[in-house]
């Protein structure tokens, strides 16, 4: 047995310059849109700064939403070396910080997302987004980045269910 | 003029599994040793977990050694997307720390550190080590690790220094 308690998650797709954030609810089966949006880091800046920036805006994300669960977009840049260096300072930022408030973070590879929202392991950004709002009719979202955040939140909804719904299974 | 104070500088020598640090002091031309050492994360923990580790252990080390300005190696590993994208995010994670203490954070690329302590933009990792202790005869290092941070910390009060003479030099 397993109680169905609300569960907040906020799925975080990191990037130097905009990190998208979006927080759902899942209780049971059903998923509930709570919010998105973006955090932005200004390029002109020291990157020391912007790191800051990045911190503080999830930050006050995490301290407005208070999400019981994180989970973050497990991605590579193979191309660039500079760009993938880029990426994962980002990306260590937007682990750190609910990390710091004490979460659990999973991690979730680009087709763990797609096949938890399309379901299939490929697919273009737009099936993505279309399938957010599918999922969730009020889910709203004014970047890509955090439609691709709530993506990855539900992705780990699906996940975090189905692991659940085994451990009741196994405990019958 | 430019009065002779004395600055504190953290060189850290990013890494997931060992970062590097070291502490030193700058008064006009002389170079003191003030301390050094090796923030560790395990490779069995969750890597939001272990940034946490270097972050926590980062900022034990800003508090005891209260540091004015922090410096942090610019590294690439071009062979490996993996490889880069953790080292991007520990180093994401030591240009956070000084940041979130307010202190300015400068980069340095490997042959700006190497340049400064060695002479020459090229040597190996024991060329290094040697001359920080020509430098510094009293520092001590337990790790490569620690010793190349001392490097980093070197290289920046080389460049601060002569960063001071210039604008001495034109405000005469």
């Amino acid at each position: 047995m397993y109680q169905e308690r609300v569960i907040r998650i906020i799925g975080i797709d990191p990037g130097l310059r905009r990190t998208g954030w979006g927080v759902v609810e899942t209780v049971g089966n059903s998923l509930r849109f709570v919010a998105s949006g973006t955090v932005t880091s200004e390029g002109d800046d020291d990157l020391a700064y912007r790191l800051r920036q990045l911190h503080d805006g999830l930050q006050t994300i995490m301290s407005d939403y208070r999400p019981h669960e994180a989970a973050v977009e497990q991605t590579f840049v193979n191309k660039d070396a500079v760009a993938t260096l880029k990426l994962g300072q980002a990306r260590g930022i937007a682990m750190l910080v609910p990390a710091l408030a004490g979460l659990p973070v999973a991690e979730y590879a680009p087709n763990a997302v797609k096949k938890a929202v399309i379901g299939v392991g490929h697919g273009e950004k737009q099936q993505i987004h279309m399938m957010v709002k599918v999922l969730m009719p009020k889910a709203t979202f004014n970047t890509s980045d955090a439609a691709d955040a709530l993506a990855i939140a539900i992705c780990h909804a699906h996940h975090r269910q189905s692991a659940q719904a085994r451990a009741a299974f196994a405990g019958l």
